[in-house]
């Protein structure tokens, strides 16, 4: 019986309602290139959320704000029951596009409506999110609304960090707080029953693999080295080869030893970036005399993560070269409950996916850690973000949003 | 007979003399941490020139100048024949040492006290040369007085070159006229029969085959290229290794490419540094996008230097990268008659000696398109030149000028 009712709010998903929300919302913002730049709590974004919050309450659905300005769309359900919650946010790259972290925010919105079209009654209250400052490109770090609602304790440090120019989040959260001085006040301490995040892929892989849908079956973790390379500055003309100690002889060596460990350790799952290199005297004619380089190393298996640090290590003593922690992060498994639902909601909508690991951080790294939680991926076009030539054909925007109706629907009567 | 002249003037260098002449002459713009800071044709540089000028009159030797500042410390012979040349430079690098350049002229003027101690006339004059801004970093390109005594013609570009301040070299020029307004005008219409130029190897050769005195056959010719890589950036974590268009990837196998063929090409006596490295977006968690480094190539054969031009070529346009030729100067090979000279000289002497050939440019380079030349080195203390701790043990200088009073003597009695 659920089945159907779920399928029923799929349906009412309506296509043109949902692609015209995605244009309404990057109106605030606007780039002249096709972009949006909307900062996190900048006035673009208190427009845009005052925008979203007439839109969730002519649906019907209360609204409420945390201590991090943290939204929730609530449509009502079983009060005494955990809601399940679904959403995204709304901030953007300075030169960013239309559809990170917005579709996922705004598709919520039309499985809101869609249940409203559907006249449907869920058991769980369903809640849709705008979780603030995710880009991290006004307050840093990134994610600090949603790991500040997974762990409040977050908001004593996160308070007194500013701006380019100089602003605290504090006073930024007050502005907020001015401009929507009547919304109630939501707290975390209840668990959600589930939270499913809808987003764009920010990657190549459905494209090539010319399939519309990814179940997200976790985030990669990621550690972050700086190795710091000796040598010795000599003139490029009067130094014998087997006389040199050549800093980017060395960096290069170590870049293929460490290159070569990575695949080997993680196969095809395995992401490693050299992305950041500064090379000293940096002159044509001189022997490179220092470099440091980074390495960007990503999988999903915690156990291969402990492997790379143990190799990266290991070379580095060997080559007697130091060896600079700069980052690390530990990789999410979604929950396999909520992946399920999730599957068989592509299934009934007769949507092919495949099973992916998140490359990027999301909100739902955090919100793992407070509820079960999944996600779901629609491609992107050249796999380009956090760029204005953002883009998801339109079929596949639908599609997501269908998938998403569905299991929220499934979740929301468990 | 000429053999017995020479070792006689060899055996009347006068090792205390010329040790303290070094001290002396390194008084002028001498740095806090022992090494010497005297641009070309600055205030320290005519003092230093001032003190040489009245030692070489107290030696009795007749001083003219040319349209370079370049100056001439001549000690007479049979007028009607063409002088033998020696000498280098005077001018240092900003923390430059002792040593470099300044050797030679103090050798040099060694010599000419040598030959008055002995009390011989030769037959043919011998002029000790004091080169213009061989180091180029006041005025650029380097080695200009001794390129613009081979080629007048050069000083037209030269004049009006200017330093940090913007002042130009005919200004300079002015301020060393004005300084020495009485000194004759010499030209270099007629070709000297000969020239050699005694330098610090700045290499670590010597030193580490433990022989003190190099026979220099030539200077390698030296290929300046840049490669312009191209990829795509993209994120770290969302895109999969074969999915990559990674330009420091790219980069680094054209790196080990250029520099296999480079060791093949030339074997040991090839050089290759890759020095500067220029990485865009130069971020850790983003792949690289565009990477441009230099390739400095050098080796005495004009062969091997066009053959991996070949090479440089075809690997650029195989893997579709843009190749930038920055910079050539064909291999100059000295004079065999000199050479032997100089061969017999350390013979003489019992010297031991290596032929080598020069990694660095000199005054020599030029000089070899004017009259037959060679070149003599001394060890450079660990390889270290351009810098307060160049240094040389004493009895290497003090046979590098027992070497050269004999070969200069021979060629005065050619």
């Amino acid at each position: 019986m659920d089945k159907d009712i779920a399928k029923q709010v799929a349906e009412r998903v309506n296509a043109a309602r949902l692609l015209e929300s995605v244009d309404a919302l990057a109106a605030f913002g606007a780039r002249d290139d096709g972009g949006v730049n909307r900062p996190a709590l900048g006035e673009r974004d208190i427009e845009a959320r005052r925008f979203l919050i007439e839109r969730a309450r002519a649906l019907g659905c209360s609204v409420s704000v945390d201590a991090c300005a943290n939204l929730f769309f609530r449509r009502a359900g079983d009060a005494s029951l955990a809601p399940v919650m679904s959403g995204s946010h709304i901030d953007t790259q300075p030169t960013g596009g239309k559809l990170d972290g917005c579709y996922g925010v705004l598709a919520g919105f039309e499985v809101l409506a869609a249940l409203n079209d559907a006249n449907i009654r869920t058991r769980r209250p369903l809640e849709i999110a705008i979780w603030t400052n995710e880009e991290g490109t006004r307050f840093s770090p990134g994610a600090m609304g949603s790991s500040a609602f997974v762990e409040p304790s977050r908001m004593t440090r996160y308070a007194d960090v500013r701006d380019a120019d100089g602003i605290t989040l504090s006073a930024a959260l007050e502005t907020h707080r001015q401009a929507f001085p009547s919304l109630a006040k939501r707290d975390s301490k209840d668990a959600a029953h589930a939270f499913v995040e809808l987003h764009i892929e920010q990657g190549p892989q459905l494209e090539n693999a010319n399939v519309p849908l990814a179940v997200v079956s976790g985030i990669q973790g990621v550690r972050w080295y700086a190795f710091h390379v000796k040598g010795t500055a000599a003139h490029a003309g009067t130094t014998p080869m087997p006389l040199r100690r050549d800093a980017m002889t060395l960096a290069i060596s170590l870049h293929q030893e460490i290159e070569s460990i990575a695949r080997e350790l993680g196969q095809a799952d395995t992401r490693v970036t050299f992305g950041r290199w500064n090379i000293e005297p940096n002159s044509i004619n001189t022997i490179p005399s220092s470099v440091t380089f980074t390495v960007d190393f990503r999988h999903p298996d915690p156990h291969v993560l402990a492997a790379f640090d143990e190799h990266a290590n290991a070379i580095a003593q060997r080559h007697n070269v130091r060896i600079e922690a700069m980052f690390s992060h530990a990789p999410v498994a979604f929950d396999t409950t909520v992946l399920s639902r999730i599957q068989a909601a592509c299934h009934a909508l007769d949507a092919r996916s495949l099973p992916l690991t998140s490359g990027a951080f999301h909100d739902a790294m955090y919100l793992a850690q407070h509820c079960p939680t999944g996600m779901i991926f629609v491609p992107s076009r050249d796999g380009i973000s956090h760029n204005p030539a953002e883009a998801t054909d339109a079929e596949h925007l639908v599609l997501g949003a269908r998938v998403l109706a569905h299991c929220l629907t499934t979740l929301c009567n468990d």
